[in-house]
C-alpha cells in the first residue's frame, strides 16, 4: 500500500511537471520521476497526454525503457507518437537547453525508433528533426541519411539480392549495404557488386567484411575526412551501443567538406565565411565578416608601436634604420606564413600530431636558419653596398635572425592550437604576420644596438 | 606505272625515315610520307618493322587510317602491337616532342585500340601508357580508367544484366554504366540500381539518361570539380568524337583534387608544394619549396626601402612617423588579404566571373571605405589622445585610403590573374601584402606631408 500510494503520487507529480513550462529545471524534475514510476505508468502517460508532453515525456526516457514503451504502445499510437516526436516544438525544447544538460538528459533514443522516425522525410526535415535525438550540429548524425537498406547475417545472397530489388527505390543508396544482427547490431557491410557476383546460395555472414563507420556523436568534419580518405562510396553510422542508425553518402560528405573549406579558407585569411555567395552579400554583410578580425589585428599591431617607441631615441640617431622596418616585417610575416601553412595542412592530413612538436621546431629552426643565412648574405651585401658595411651587418644578421624566429615560430603555432582544442586555422596568416613584426622589431633594434655601438 | 613506282619509292623512305632516330624532324617525315603509302603497305610497315618502329609509325597515323590498319593486322599481331605501344621508349618520343608538335602529330588514338591498350594495367602503368595517346600531363584522360563497362542500346534490361553479371569483376565500377551506340559513340548512361529496378523487356534506349561527360583532353581540375559539383558517382570520358574512351571514378577525382588542394594551399602561402610528406621531406627540400619565393617578395619589398627613402627626410623631422610603420602596412596587408581570399574563392567556385570586375571593384570600394571609417575613426582617437590632433589625424586619414587600396586591390588582383590566363592564386598572400605595404607606404607620407606640413 505504501508503494502504491508513492507510486501514485510519482505519476501524478509527472503529470504535473509535463503540463507546465517545459524549461530546464522541468525537464530535470522529469528525469527524476520517470525512474520513480512503473513501465505501465509511463506508457500510459506517453499515450494519453498531449502530443508535445507525450513526446518529450517518451524523449527523456532512458533508452531501454523507451524501447520497451514503444513496443507496449497500440500499433497505431506508435505512427502518433513518431509524428509528434517530429514536431518542431519538440526540437525547440531539446535545442534550447545547454549543450551539457542535453548530453546529459537526453540520451540516445533506440535505433528502431531513430530510422522510423526519419523515414520519408526530405533533408531539411531531416536535419530539423534529428534535432529531437540530441546530436549537436557538428554530430555526423545530423547529416546522415536514415533510410537505410540493411541486410541480415542470416539471409543468403539471393534473399539478400529480393530484398534489395524490393526496396530499390526508398534508400539514398543501395550500392553498399550494412549487414546487421539481432537488434540492428552492425556487422559489417556488403557491396552490391559482391552480392551480384556472389553464388545465391552463400550466407551473408560469410560475405560480409568489416566496414569503417561512425558514431552519430562524431564530429562532422572528422567522419567526412575519414570517409573521403578512405576514398568509400557510403558509411553506415551507428549508435554508443554499435546499432545502425543511417547512412553517410558521398553527397552528404560532399555539403559537409564543401562548407568547412569554405570555413577554413576564410578563417586563413582573418575574415568570417559568407552565409551566401559574394556578390549576393550585402555590403554590410562583407564589412561584419571582415571588421572583427581586423580590429584584433589592429589592436595587436599597437603593439608594435609600443615597441618602436622603446627604440625611438635609437631611430632619432640613425634614421636610415626605418627604412628597412617594412622589408624585415615582410620578410619575418612571408617566413611565418610558409611555415605555418605547410604545417596546418599537414596537421589536417594527419601526417604531423602533436606529439611531432618537438620535431616540427628542430626542422623549422634548421629551415629557417638556411632561409635566413640565403636572405641574410644577399641583404648584407646589397645594404652593405648602398649604406656601408655596419648597416649591411644589421640588415643581415636582422633577417637570419628573424627567418630563424618566424619559421619557428609559424611551425609552432597551429600545433599549439590544436593542442589546446582549437581550430589550427586560427592561427590565421594575419595573426602570425602581427606576432612576427613585433618580435621582429626587438630582434632588428637590440642587432642594431649591439652592432652601431647606440646608447 | 608512274604511280607505283612513286608509292614504292614513297615506303621505302618510310620505311629509312623510321629506322633513323626518332625526333622531331623525322616524326614529320613519318607523317608526310604516310599519307603517300596505301593502306596494304603501311599494314605490312607496322607489322615487318621492329617493335618501336612499328609503335611509331602506328601511332603517327591518322585515325581513320590507324582503325583500317589495326583492322588488317593478323589478330595475334594485334596483340603485339598493343604491346609494342606500352612500351616506355614509344611514350618517352611522344612525351620528348613540344606540345604543340604533339597535338598536330599525334591525333587520338581510335578508341577501341585507347581502351584495348590499356586493359589489365594497374594504375601506374596507365599513367605511363596513356602519355603515348598524346593527353598532355593535365588532361583528365591520364587519370581515367579505360576498363569501362559499356552496354549496347539494342539491349535490353535482363540482357544488360546478364553482362553486368558475366564482366562484374573487371571494371573500376559498375555502378553507373555508360550506354554506347554503332561505333562506340556514348549516348548516355543507365545507373546499375535503375537497371535493377527495371521491367526486364525494357531496352536500354527507354531507360538511358543524358549524362555529364568529360572530353579526355579536358583539364583534369576543370572536369574533377564538375564531376564532384554535380555530385556524380562516375563520368564517362569520350574523345573527340564522343566516342567512349575511359570512365572517371570517385577515387581518381579524389586523387587529382587532393594534389590540386595541396597545390592552392602552398601557393596561398607563397610556398612551392611538397612531393611527399612533410616530416620525410628533407630539409634542403623545405629550403627549395620556400626560398624562391621569400627571395622574390624580398626583392620586391626593397621597393618599400626606396619609398621611405624618398621621405627619409621628412622621417627625419618627425620620428613619430616611423612608428606606425608596421602597424599600417599591416592592416593594408591584411585587408588586402581579406578581399583577395573572398575573391579568389568566389572565382573558383564559380560566383564570380572576370566579367564582374566591375562589380567586384565597386564593392571592395564601398566595404573598404567602411572598414576604413571604422579604423580610421578608432586610429584618429587613439593616436590622437597619445600623440596629439595633428598625428591623429594623419593616421585616421591613412587607415581609411589604406583599407580602400588595399580592398580594392586585393579583390582586383585575382581576378586580372584570371584574366591574363594565370592561376589566380599566383597573386599569392604575400605577394599582396608587399604590394598594400609599398603603396600604403606613399599614402601614408603624402597625407602627412599635406597635414603637418612638411616640405
Amino acid at each position: 500500500m505504501e508503494d502504491m500510494t508513492t507510486e501514485i503520487s510519482a505519476a501524478d507529480r509527472l503529470e504535473d511537471a509535463l503540463s507546465g513550462r517545459i524549461d530546464h529545471s522541468a525537464v530535470d524534475a522529469i528525469a527524476d520521476l520517470s525512474h520513480q514510476v512503473s513501465l505501465q505508468e509511463l506508457t500510459r502517460l506517453v499515450h494519453t497526454s498531449t502530443p508535445l508532453q507525450s513526446a518529450v515525456l517518451f524523449r527523456i526516457l532512458d533508452k531501454d525503457v523507451a524501447v520497451a514503451v514503444f513496443e507496449n504502445l497500440p500499433p497505431g499510437y506508435q505512427a502518433e507518437l513518431l509524428q509528434n516526436l517530429r514536431e518542431p516544438e519538440v526540437a525547440d525544447i531539446v535545442e534550447g537547453l545547454d549543450p551539457d544538460d542535453r548530453a546529459e538528459l537526453f540520451g540516445e533514443l533506440p535505433a528502431g525508433v531513430v530510422t522510423q522516425l526519419m523515414k520519408g522525410l526530405d533533408a531539411d526535415e531531416r536535419k530539423m528533426t534529428t534535432a529531437v535525438l540530441g546530436y549537436p550540429k557538428s554530430a555526423i548524425g545530423r547529416y546522415m541519411s536514415p533510410e537505410v537498406l540493411s541486410l541480415h547475417e542470416d539471409w543468403t545472397a539471393a534473399e539478400a539480392m529480393e530484398v534489395v530489388r524490393a526496396r530499390i527505390d526508398g534508400p539514398e543508396t543501395v550500392y553498399l549495404l550494412p549487414v546487421v544482427g539481432p537488434g540492428r547490431v552492425l556487422l559489417g557491410v556488403v557491396s552490391l557488386r559482391n552480392l551480384i557476383a556472389a553464388d545465391p546460395d552463400t550466407p551473408l555472414s560469410e560475405m560480409v567484411r568489416e566496414s569503417i563507420t561512425a558514431h552519430a556523436l562524431t564530429d562532422r568534419e572528422a567522419a567526412s575526412r575519414d570517409f573521403l580518405s578512405h576514398r568509400l562510396i557510403a558509411m553506415p553510422v551507428v549508435d554508443q551501443e554499435e546499432r545502425l542508425v543511417g547512412i553517410l553518402t558521398m553527397d552528404d560528405v560532399l555539403d559537409i567538406v564543401d562548407e568547412e573549406d569554405a570555413e577554413d579558407i576564410a578563417r586563413s585569411s582573418g575574415s568570417e565565411p559568407l552565409d551566401r555567395s559574394y556578390l549576393s552579400s550585402s555590403i554590410i554583410r562583407l564589412v561584419r565578416s571582415r571588421i572583427v578580425w581586423l580590429l584584433v589585428l589592429a589592436v595587436s599591431a599597437i603593439l608594435t608601436v609600443q615597441v618602436l617607441e622603446v627604440y625611438e631615441e635609437r631611430l632619432d640617431q640613425v634614421v636610415i634604420l626605418a627604412l628597412f622596418i617594412p622589408l624585415l616585417t615582410g620578410t619575418g610575416g612571408n617566413t611565418g606564413n610558409q611555415a605555418a601553412t605547410t604545417v596546418t595542412r599537414a596537421l589536417a592530413v594527419g601526417e604531423v600530431r602533436i606529439r611531432d612538436l618537438g620535431r616540427v621546431i628542430w626542422r623549422e629552426l634548421r629551415v629557417g636558419f638556411l632561409l635566413g643565412a640565403v636572405l641574410g648574405v644577399l641583404g648584407f651585401i646589397v645594404a652593405g653596398l648602398v649604406y656601408g658595411p655596419a648597416i649591411g651587418l644589421v640588415i643581415g644578421l636582422t633577417l637570419l635572425s628573424v627567418c630563424i624566429m618566424a619559421a619557428t615560430v609559424g611551425g609552432l603555432m597551429p600545433i599549439i592550437a590544436k593542442r589546446v582544442g582549437a581550430d589550427p586555422a586560427v592561427f590565421s596568416n594575419p595573426f602570425i604576420s602581427t606576432f612576427c613584426d613585433a618580435t621582429g622589431l626587438i630582434l632588428y633594434f637590440s642587432i642594431a644596438t649591439a652592432v652601431l655601438g647606440l646608447r
